[in-house]
């Protein structure tokens, strides 16, 4: 058996271990040994492996006897190459103790700098710098660090103030009697010697141990510090939080330290090699003069632009541009790196891939592609797909946010920046929309019944609801800015009025809202709509040339040729038809007959529907609605251009189509000649205990099949009038809440009864599908008998989601956030497909579906169409489309990509099969 | 090959068949043969087998060529056995021709009588018989079936009356001028003879062919007939109602003719071998001198009593009786039977089992055991369950039902009968109820707060909601009356009048409801409770030796003999558990735990909690509430001597606990000191969409661990102080509406650390377990990862029945009974569970659960529980219990040993399995 590894050096161009073993040094080791093979100027070190943490555990907190001496031998190589010798009184080497697991796990651990230093060597830095404040400066820092962090003096409950920082406070007030706010920089070197001693005896007195002079015992006490962290309550629960398992193990970088604090000559800094949040091709970064990196990100001092280095250190700077070329060329992504300067001489400390905004990670990608650096595949993977629609977002001036107040927060439920007058109240807000004013409309929640406040509005504020709210889902399918669930308004509709935090808003006064980030500010703000929105759904050429359109267009495209998994869309009217074409839809996945009620005079004979007696004054008034519907289709119809149209049935209760109100129940009353008593019966009547569970979906159509003829009907006609004009139409009628075969077989049967009707009178032919939504579970578990009639499932995740989870989607505010925090739940089922739960139905009905009839075609037209994660999961079960709201198209159309291309790659890395 | 049999003859105690024979010759022929084979005096005749049908369907209606000649040896018989000739001048052959399947399928097809006559045969049968009208009358009739049933004489479309009829009304208007009602017997033999010209001109002219006048002709086209009638419309809508295949087929019975319409010495009657609505053993039945069976049935005159026929036929009498005798000892059941005497001979013309009241089923099986005509599992399978409880219900005096008349009709929800003064109001209620009134309760529909209420009353009447309803829910398991979803009642609270179709009923009016029936009358009637209810609930010992009693403790041993499944009962109270425990359930399967904080100042403990700002005043009011649980645990285990408890944590969503009327706000407000603002406010906050998929179940008590804190506590506090008396318990406590397996560990978390606070601070040991209900589809999906902690599952088929099939109980209402009609469920899916849906994920659920914990326990203890075939289905999957509200246990009982016995049935009866 070979000779076990545990420490990977590198220092002087060359090293054990590089950029790909992660796995067994760390992220950061990994990437150390990467950048000196290729011969960046990285402090020689060495990294103790993974492995190493493992066989700690494995073996009650001891190491494996080889570790010694390897990681002598490390040290022996910094010493060799830097002329220092770890404990010697004229050439000290100092190091820097780091842990690096495989992923990066932010504050799991501190670093603890300038190990090396005791009453001895801190003598020899100091002669060697020629500067004894820096020199006992180091050395208190270390003993600071090195006391909480290995030997575990830190502050005990009741205790207001860090032990340490206790210490500096008394002694500053010896040395500054009766100031206040003196900085550490006053302190001079006598006064750090003073420091050290009261650091010592505080140590002592806390431990009962002594600070350890040895500098090998300091080097073992900071390991086993390292690897005792991962056990760490902290590291615990982030790694249960991201999924890490526990048996990865952190590895430890020990490092030879550089000093950005030396003085004038030196310095620290952090940067990118492009701009993250833009994706321009520009360095991109800050640095400090006489500072260590944590003097960087502390933020104490206030970092300069790293372009200005260029004045202050051109050669460092001359060679930091090379540096990040290199890294780029090298590494193939945009990298965030952290470098060190001491006495005019450029270090790098650590380099990974930089995080981006996702307008930045679309122009990283596609010019990347232009650069040769990456192939268009490896674009496609390079945009998380979720970031993408913030390039689509309106967006606030920068400049005026700065300047203005968030006066509460909400859920983030429609991304982009909307600004307007607030209006309470549909109706007044479509009164001001029509005067030219930007209206917010400001509601506890909305309904049905807003959705022409909804239109007529910019945005959308509610005081309650989730991400998958009325409000919310109407505002991603309209693309509207919405924020929801802003649980700090008071929305006082008789005065219409809003309070919030004591302050009062009326009706007509400004307010604007961040759906981005979930803001809502006093007063107006400034915003503009994205470029891409500018081309494709205002049509305006200007931005037709900009850098963000165009490599937007260039990364969809890419997409296009990855993909299996088709994109649909959500519509229920020609405009949102064209918007998500122009988005790249495939076609309708889900248009929601019912919407098309609310509109105008059809409300009117919608109710007059309702309230009928019987069967002959129903078909009365749904004659009345066959005109719209079919005026409806024909325009849809005519915008798809021969792509197919997923057309469902009526579903909601028939009570959202009635007013609740008594004036409202009045005005309808005089419009349609029923008497306020008989309406208000019959509002009476369909009220529900559950609504969502109650007569709606099919069991409508079921009831009355004269509404299922008269929708039928339309949809055929329109077909009829469309294809005259040569234009191909493909309807796909779905009836909704399908849980027993025989629901479908009926309503089937009035489709097709309807079908030969038309065609025979219209003397011509009609080809459609009929099918159902998988919507409840029942219609899961019996798919393989639905399956029989229905020529296409789709899944109503939404619905199936609230079935499955017993869960009710407007209700579940009140204790989802909690789930949230106790990790019942990872994410909120309604945005992200609960894939244990409702997923496993979903596998059960595409097989059982298949299995009955192998050319079903499988659909989702739930709100996690949109969502990445589900996407991605609905490729791997094998569904032939989603579908999504027109502005969430983009971000499936992407995460469908990439669901393709990491199959491809999954297949082409799987191992093969033995043969037995 | 053996020669195919097509027909089987029976006559002159020989019989080709026998009665094990149903599937080949029907429930009729079988029993002929076996009536035949055993010596009773069955006319001869021959069955055509249920195998020809089938040819006859599978070759162009067309029959096997064998069948001539076989139904001529058949003929010839009959012609052997009588010394008639079919067709003969002299002595002509007549004979019936009936259909038979192998189940009986009432109203299938006609019977055809007389069929041979002709006119020539005719003349000989007025010679033979000596009576001209007779004969004539046999006649006509004969042509009138044949023409209606074989040639297809029937009403037209536009027409009013049957075309026979028309003719009949002619001629009598022409005999009778200007009379009305002219009973078709004063017709003489010359009007019979001119009626049958008439009729034969009928057929002719309707049909274009002439009446049939060879026997021969006649008897293939009855034939004909009666398989033709296999695929007619009504008979192809029962075979789908009751699930009987049409492969089944059915047989065609050709029986020679007797008559009990020669005279004074004739007579045909109906009658059964005991009582079928008593179960005693007497002979039971009517009859009627000088008519045909048909007459007996259709009611034109009143039969007489059979005991009566010992006077008028003392002989055939005697001989009947010694029928009586051999029918029972022979086929080891009741028998329903029809016979007819002619000229003073008997004759049996069929034998069936009787159907018979669930009273009569007890007694009839029990007594049967003890004259050792069957075993004592066959008694068990005697038994329908449902109709079990009938024996359970108090009944109104029957006399006292024939003189009230029905005032409106709604489902029957509670079973019994019950009077009382009605009252609008809980409250009212209960006053009325203290004043000693009977009360009964009416409401449109009832909520928990109507409880205390409901508990005072007699019985329940709604006019809203379902067998499932909150009403129902509790009247079944208080074994009150109800009768539910009487929509024809108008409830006018705010005047407390009822209005029932116009008329009034003011609060304190009497009313009285049929539960059993689900009828309403006006008035008080006349109730009293059934002998099994005196002695074992209300512990009266007069009843203890009646037969009612006796009868029924027996069963009920025989089934705790048979049985593997247990039954458990789904009680809240101490007197609850004891009157399950008194009918034989081993232990509660469910407690709800929310019932208990609705009584008496509770409920304002229960408010102050609900209204408590943050989690200290919630503990205060929690801790106001642990003695009252406490004490309740303490009765319950006391009662429960030993047995288990399963006990579920609080589930119902708050705001159920809270006033939502202004004037209850205010008197709340009053008594706990919060401002009606206040509560008002917490109203709203608590309103939710679906409270159904709302914030309740583990929910609560994971937003607020201080509630299962409590309840914990309550549960051990009464735990210990009941072991303390030397007395065993068992707690099973379940966590309901778990979806997520943490949401189990956290609620296991709390309830586990309580045990050993309790245990430590009372020095002692407990034993409980931990489970949880499985009701929502998620938990059955992942019950192998909720089996890690669950140390039981229990199916809350209720809400597990809401969720997997997107309905709501409480609304599914509107549109359940069309679901029924048109059949896409065939039975109500809340009362009997919903096999291929609900019970699919059921079956998932065990086999998950098992595999992670083979030593689960499992039950089920929605309403279900109660229902025999739910009961059957869980003993299938393999449950350890169900379990009901108390007045169900004996009727699960009997489904559980049913189940048992079937099983063991079927493993007897099992074809083993071949080797390799």
């Amino acid at each position: 058996m070979a000779k076990a590894k545990y420490v990977y050096i590198f220092g002087n161009k060359k090293a054990d271990g590089d950029g790909s073993m992660k796995a067994l040094l760390g992220g950061k080791g990994a990437n150390l040994a990467e950048m000196t093979r290729i011969g960046l100027p990285v402090p020689p070190g060495f990294t103790i492996t993974t492995e190493v943490c493992t066989y700690y555990y494995a073996n009650k907190r001891t190491y494996p006897k080889e570790l010694q001496a390897q990681v002598e031998a490390g040290v022996a190589n910094m010493e060799k190459i830097l002329g220092k010798k770890f404990g010697d009184l004229n050439k000290p080497l100092l190091v820097a103790v780091r842990s690096g697991a495989r992923d990066s796990m932010p504050g799991m651990m501190d670093t603890i700098l300038n190990l090396g230093l005791n009453d001895q060597t801190v003598i020899a830095l100091e002669k060697a710098s020629g500067n004894p404040r820096f020199a006992w400066d180091c050395y208190r820092r270390f003993i600071q660090m090195y006391g909480d962090v290995v030997m575990g003096v830190q502050k005990r409950p009741g205790e207001d103030h860090e032990p340490f920082e206790i210490v500096i406070d008394q002694l500053k007030e010896e040395l500054f009697p009766g100031q206040h706010h003196v900085e550490d920089t006053k302190i001079d070197a006598e006064g750090l010697k003073e420091l050290v001693n009261r650091f010592k005896a505080l140590v002592k007195d806390r431990t009962g141990k002594a600070f350890p002079n040895n500098p090998w015992d300091q080097l073992k006490g900071a390991v086993g510090a390292v690897f005792g962290s991962w056990m760490n309550d902290r590291a615990m629960v982030y790694r249960r939080k991201y999924g890490i398992p526990s048996e990865w193990g952190t590895a430890v970088n020990v490092q030879a330290m550089v000093f950005g604090n030396t003085g004038q000559n030196s310095g620290s800094g952090v940067a990118f090699t492009r701009d993250p949040a833009s994706g321009e091709k520009v360095f991109y970064g800050e640095f400090l003069m006489n500072a260590q990196g944590e003097d960087v990100v502390a933020g104490v001092r206030t970092p300069e632009p790293v372009a200005l280095l260029k004045n202050e250190q051109p050669k460092a700077f001359a060679e930091l541009e090379k540096v990040r070329k290199t890294l780029e060329s090298h590494f193939k992504d945009m990298q965030d790196f952290e470098f060190t300067i001491e006495d005019g001489q450029l270090f790098m400390l650590q380099t990974r891939n930089g995080k981006r905004t996702g307008l930045a990670a679309v122009r990283i990608a596609v010019e990347m592609v232009k650069e040769k650096l990456i192939t268009w595949e490896t674009a496609i993977t390079r945009v998380p797909a979720e970031q993408l629609d913030q390039v689509l977002a309106p967006v606030f001036d920068r400049a005026a946010v700065k300047a203005a107040k968030v006066i509460a927060k909400g859920l983030p439920a429609g991304p982009g920046a909307a600004s307007g007058r607030i209006y309470f109240n549909a109706d007044r807000a479509v009164l001001a929309a029509e005067a030219k004013e930007k209206v917010l409309l400001v509601r506890v929640e909305t309904s049905p019944e807003d959705l022409r406040g909804m239109i007529a509005a910019e945005g959308i504020l509610t005081a309650r609801g989730g991400v998958s709210s009325h409000a919310a889902l109407v505002a991603r399918q309209m693309g509207k800015v919405c924020v929801c669930g802003a649980s700090a308004l008071h929305v006082d509709y008789a005065n219409k009025i809003l309070i919030v935090d004591g302050q009062e808003f009326k009706e007509g006064d400004y307010l604007s809202i961040d759906g981005t980030l979930g803001e809502v500010y006093a007063g107006e703000l400034k915003t503009a709509a994205s470029e891409i929105v500018q081309v494709l759904v205002e049509k305006s050429l200007d931005a037709k040339d900009s850098a963000t359109f165009r490599n937007f267009k260039q990364l969809m495209d890419w997409c296009a040729k990855a993909t299996k998994l088709l994109v649909r869309t959500n519509a229920d009217s020609p405009d949102q038809t064209a918007n998500a074409i122009a988005f790249g839809a495939s076609g309708i996945g889900l248009c929601r007959t019912e919407h098309m009620f609310f509109e105008g005079d059809r409300i009117d004979a919608m109710r007059e529907m309702i309230l009928a007696e019987n069967t002959e004054d129903r078909k009365k008034a749904l004659a009345k609605l066959l005109p719209y519907q079919r005026e409806d289709f024909i325009g849809i119809f005519k915008e798809l251009k021969g792509l197919p149209a997923t057309i469902r049935f009526l579903d909601p209760p028939l009570h959202e189509f009635l007013p609740h109100e008594g004036s409202l129940i009045r005005d309808l009353s005089e419009k349609i000649g029923v008497t306020p008593e008989k309406i208000a019966k019959r509002v009476a009547e369909l009220h529900e205990f559950n609504p969502m569970l109650g007569h709606r979906g099919c069991r409508l159509g079921i009831a009355y099949p004269e509404i299922s003829e008269m929708q039928a009907r339309a949809v055929f006609e329109a077909a009829v009038e469309v294809q005259k004009k040569g234009i191909k139409v493909k309807p796909e009628i779905m009836i909704p809440l399908v849980g027993f075969p025989k629901e479908l077989q009926l309503q089937i049967d009035v489709v097709n009864r309807v079908a030969q009707e038309v065609a025979k009178e219209k003397k011509t032919k009609l080809n459609y599908l009929v099918g159902t939504m998988i919507e409840i579970p029942r219609a899961a578990l019996v798919a393989d008998d639905i399956a029989k009639d229905a020529q296409f499932f789709s899944f109503g995740t939404n619905d199936l989601t609230q079935t499955t989870l017993g869960m009710s989607r407007d209700d579940s505010g009140s204790f989802l956030p909690k789930y949230g925090e106790l990790e019942i739940i990872k994410k909120n089922p309604f945005a992200s497909i609960d894939q244990t739960g409702v997923g496993r139905l979903m596998q059960m009905a595409v097989e059982l579906g298949r299995k009955t009839r192998p050319d079903i075609k499988l659909g989702i037209c739930g709100e996690h169409g949109g969502d990445p994660d589900s996407v991605k999961f609905c490729h791997r079960i094998g569904l032939n489309y989603v579908s999504c709201s027109p502005f969430r198209v983009p971000v499936a159309r992407l995460a469908a990509a990439q669901a393709a291309l990491s199959e491809a790659k999954a297949a082409k890395t799987a191992p093969k099969k033995k043969k037995k």
